[in-house]
C-alpha cells in the first residue's frame, strides 16, 4: 500500500470533497466511513474504487477483516496516517476504514419485486438520518423496496449512510419522481396505503397481507395530493395525546412492524409445510 | 415591553448561556424556542420567568396566539429587535417568540399512575433527538409515563425539546437512577417488558393488556444487566433484514403502538359501556 502522511495529498483532498453534494454528483462517487457500512457494501457488491486504511485506528475485528477486504476489492489501497484519517473520518468516528464508491445505481428499473411485495414509498423526504432511519427499519421489517419520490436530500449523504448503518446498500431501494413511482405500483397492481394524519381509517384496519405499498409524505409537509386519489386507502395512527403526528421515521417502523405481524400471524395460521 | 436592540444586553447574554446544559443545571432554568412548545409548556403550566418577542416575526397566528399568552404568563416580558431575535432562536428557527422558564420537576415521586399503566424506561440515552423523538411517541400512543433512568443527555436540551415538539412538557416524565425507577414499577407491580436483540420471546407475544412497563437501553450499549432479572420478560422485535437492531426510537414507536393496539382490540372486544 502506498502511504499518505499529508493532508495536503490530492487523493485525500479528493476524498474530503465528496462531503459535499454536489461533488458527489459530479464525480458521480460517494465516500462510505465506517467497518459495518463498508461490511455492507461490500456485501452488496458495491464498486469500491479506491480505499484508505489507517491500521493502528482500526482496532476492533471487524474494522481488520474489512481492512483486509478492501485490500482484495478496491483497485487502489493507501495507508493513511492517523492526522490523516482523522481528518477524513465523518464526525467523531475513526475506524480507520473508509472507502470510495461508485454510486450505486437506483433507477427505479432496476427493481425487481417478489409476488407478495411489501413496499415503502418516501415523498419529498428532507433529513438525511430520518431516511436512514426508515431505511434501517425497512430492512428489519423485511421489506421488498424503499422507493424515494422527489427527495430534498441525497440518498448517499454520509448521514443518510451512517443512520442506515450501511442498510442502505443492502436495501432495494430507487429515486424517481413520484409519478414514475406512482406508474411502478399501479403497473404491478400493489394496494396503496397513504399516511395521513386526517385519514377516516387506522392503520390496523388495512390488509397488508396482500401486495401493498405504505407510502410516507415529507417531515412538514406530509404527503401531496398525488397520494390523494381513487383507488389509494389513507389511513392513519391513532393519535392519544396533544401532537397530531410522530417522526416520520417512527410512523414508518409502526407500519412496517404492522404489515410484517400480520402477515406473519396469516403465515402462522396456515397449515405447516410439508416436510420431505 | 421593554425593547432590546443589543446582543450585549444581560438578558440576551443569561438567555444565550442557556444553550448550554451546565448553565441550565447552574441557573435551574431552560430555554423554550418556537410557537407550538411554548403553547404546550404554557398549556401544561411550566413556568415562564422571562419572555422575548419579536413581532414582525409573529407570522403565524400560532406565533401571535403564543406572543400574547406569553405576555399574560411571564413577569417579564421583552420586544426584541430582528437581529437580537435571530441570535437568541435555535438552529434556523425563529418564529418570533421565546421563553425562558423554570427547569419543571421531573422527581419520580411526581408521577402518579392511572389503574393499568402502560410506561417507557429509557435507560442511559444518548442522542437528544432520539429522546424527543421517543417522548413524541409516547404522547402518540397515549402512555401513562417516561421513565428516563441514568441519562446520558438531558432532558431539556433543545434538541430534545424540539424533536419532542413540546410533549416533554404535557407527557409525565421523571428521571432517575435505573435502581430507583426498579423500585418504582416493583412497587406498583407492572409487568416488566425488557427489549433485547437476543430475546427468545416476540414483542407480539408480550401481554401489554397487563399493567406493563416496556424498557429500552441506549442506542449504543443496550440495557444493563439489571434489566436482566427474574421476573421480567425479554422481548424483541423480529429482524428480517441484514441488521440487527432498529434505532431506538424506531423500536419504541413499534412497541408503544403494538401495546396500544392491543388495549384497543380489548376494548373494541368487551361490551360496550351502557348509555344514559
Amino acid at each position: 500500500m502506498l502511504r499518505i502522511t499529508s493532508v495536503q495529498n490530492p487523493h485525500v483532498k479528493l476524498a474530503l470533497k465528496l462531503r459535499n453534494r454536489r461533488a458527489r454528483q459530479k464525480q458521480n462517487r460517494i465516500l462510505i466511513d465506517g467497518a459495518r457500512e463498508l461490511h455492507r457494501a461490500l456485501g452488496a457488491g458495491v464498486a469500491i474504487v479506491e480505499a484508505f486504511i489507517c491500521p493502528p485506528l482500526c482496532r476492533t475485528e471487524d474494522a481488520r477483516c474489512v481492512a483486509a477486504a478492501l485490500q482484495q476489492a478496491s483497485p487502489q489501497c493507501f495507508e493513511v496516517s492517523e492526522p490523516v484519517f482523522h481528518r477524513l473520518a465523518f464526525g467523531q468516528r475513526a475506524e480507520g476504514v473508509l472507502g470510495i464508491a461508485q454510486t450505486p445505481l437506483v433507477s427505479l428499473d432496476r427493481i425487481c419485486l417478489p409476488p407478495c411485495p411489501l413496499v415503502a414509498v418516501l415523498e419529498g423526504i428532507e433529513k438525511p438520518g430520518n431516511l436512514g432511519a426508515v431505511l434501517r427499519s425497512a430492512d428489519g421489517a423485511g421489506l421488498s423496496a424503499v422507493l424515494v419520490a422527489d427527495p430534498r436530500t441525497d440518498l448517499f449523504n454520509p448521514n443518510t449512510i451512517r443512520a442506515s448503518l450501511g442498510t442502505v446498500f443492502t436495501t432495494p431501494v430507487a429515486v424517481a419522481s413520484a409519478e414514475q413511482i406512482l406508474a411502478f405500483l399501479r403497473q404491478h397492481t400493489v394496494a396503496i396505503y397513504a399516511a395521513r394524519v386526517d385519514a377516516p381509517t387506522l392503520y390496523t384496519e388495512a390488509d397488508f397481507r396482500q401486495p401493498a405499498a405504505i407510502v410516507l409524505g415529507s417531515e412538514a409537509r406530509g404527503l401531496s395530493e398525488r397520494w390523494h386519489d381513487v383507488g389509494m386507502q389513507p389511513i392513519r395512527l391513532p393519535m392519544r395525546g396533544v401532537a397530531d403526528s410522530l417522526n416520520v421515521s417512527a410512523a414508518a417502523a409502526v407500519l412496517f412492524y404492522e404489515a410484517l405481524r400480520q402477515r406473519r400471524s396469516e403465515q402462522a395460521q396456515s397449515p405447516p409445510n410439508p416436510t420431505t
